[in-house]
């Protein structure tokens, strides 16, 4: 996502290191100190301006959320959003998501979202998808055993790609959807700001796995 | 595919067994004898009215062609396309393609075709989908090592439901398509009669995949 850059963004974020965390390595192993009660916890990776991770935290009250997201810009806005909805079971990491298993010990996440992740469309830059197994063996380091991936976009050649990867990788799928909004399953579908917008264009993938037992 | 009884079916295919497997189980593990040439084997379960494997053995002449169909009216229509094409490399079997186990031996198999087969919308019948697990068992017995499942529909529950069953079976994905028609990685696409008739109502989905190998 690309924005504009926002002055006050900086402010903002130093005004509000209770909800927004800028040095995530050393809390490693201790994140549930960030949040008044010991739950299971739920990271979105790419949360960009934070509606969906908002309305989870929301919506499930015994369980913490995290939204990490790379860009200022962004993630100050999703910080407005954590303040403005009074929740305490909700935390801003302002970092990069790719090395998620440097600053999360194994077992410490319950689950995690990967929502309209940047589809790196050249064969040469496959590598950088979320979902490639580069990532995914940082995920199942920091996952909890059965911790679910779940992933949605709009973007087919990404959506096939993600199947293709996760499925070589040797994660189990739990549900797959080609047309989310058309399920008629009774799925829980959070949108993001993107999807609301651009959702009317083509159909929105979602694919929920998880990683074998080790023992298996 | 439900389709008018044909009354010249039944002397149609008694005239052409040479083309033509009524009784297939004698053949288990000695199907090369119906063709000319020793050459991997590749059967496709639902043959229809026969386009799609014609055109396959017309395009391969290196490769043996089967074509499996329960329905008489239907598999006569086929029947007479491989008659006209000339073809000595595929034969028509009339019988129910769910036990194949039954008829071909292990590792006969070089490569099986599920193309547009009946989606079974209700879950009570889900078992009854030819990519349920009871029939991905049969195909597991009579597929050579990395032999390839091609299965392509445009029913997406239908799709949804194989691509998990596959996967939670342990089949390895080798390709996923969720637009077959808008593909540009040249993957090659023999249209079916359904296909052709259908597919302007929206995508053919189609899944690549193979069983792992035993030692794995």
């Amino acid at each position: 996502m690309r924005v504009r850059n926002k002055p006050w963004a900086k402010g903002y974020i130093e005004d509000h290191a209770d909800k927004m965390v800028t040095a995530p390595e050393p809390l490693k192993g201790n994140w549930q100190s960030r949040f008044p009660s010991e739950q299971p916890l739920f990271v979105e990776i790419g949360t960009g301006k934070g509606q969906f991770i908002v309305e989870m935290a929301r919506q499930h009250p015994d369980q913490n959320f995290i939204g990490i997201e790379i860009q200022m810009s962004v993630i100050a806005v999703a910080l407005k959003k954590v303040v403005a909805s009074g929740l305490t079971n909700i935390q801003m990491v302002h970092t990069d998501g790719e090395a998620v298993n440097t600053f999360f010990d194994a077992g410490e996440v319950a689950g995690l979202y990967l929502n309209f992740s940047d589809p790196w469309p050249k064969s040469r830059h496959a590598k950088r998808r979320l979902t490639s197994p580069v990532f995914l063996a940082h995920y199942a380091d920091v996952l909890q055993s059965e911790g679910q991936i779940q992933f949605k976009t709009d973007n087919r050649g990404l959506f096939e790609y993600s199947l293709e990867s996760l499925n070589n990788f040797g994660l189990v799928f739990d549900g797959v959807w080609l047309d989310l909004h058309a399920a008629t399953d009774g799925v829980e579908d959070i949108e993001t700001e993107y999807e609301q917008k651009f959702s009317a264009k083509g159909p929105i993938y979602q694919v929920i796995a998880h990683f074998p037992k080790a023992a298996e």
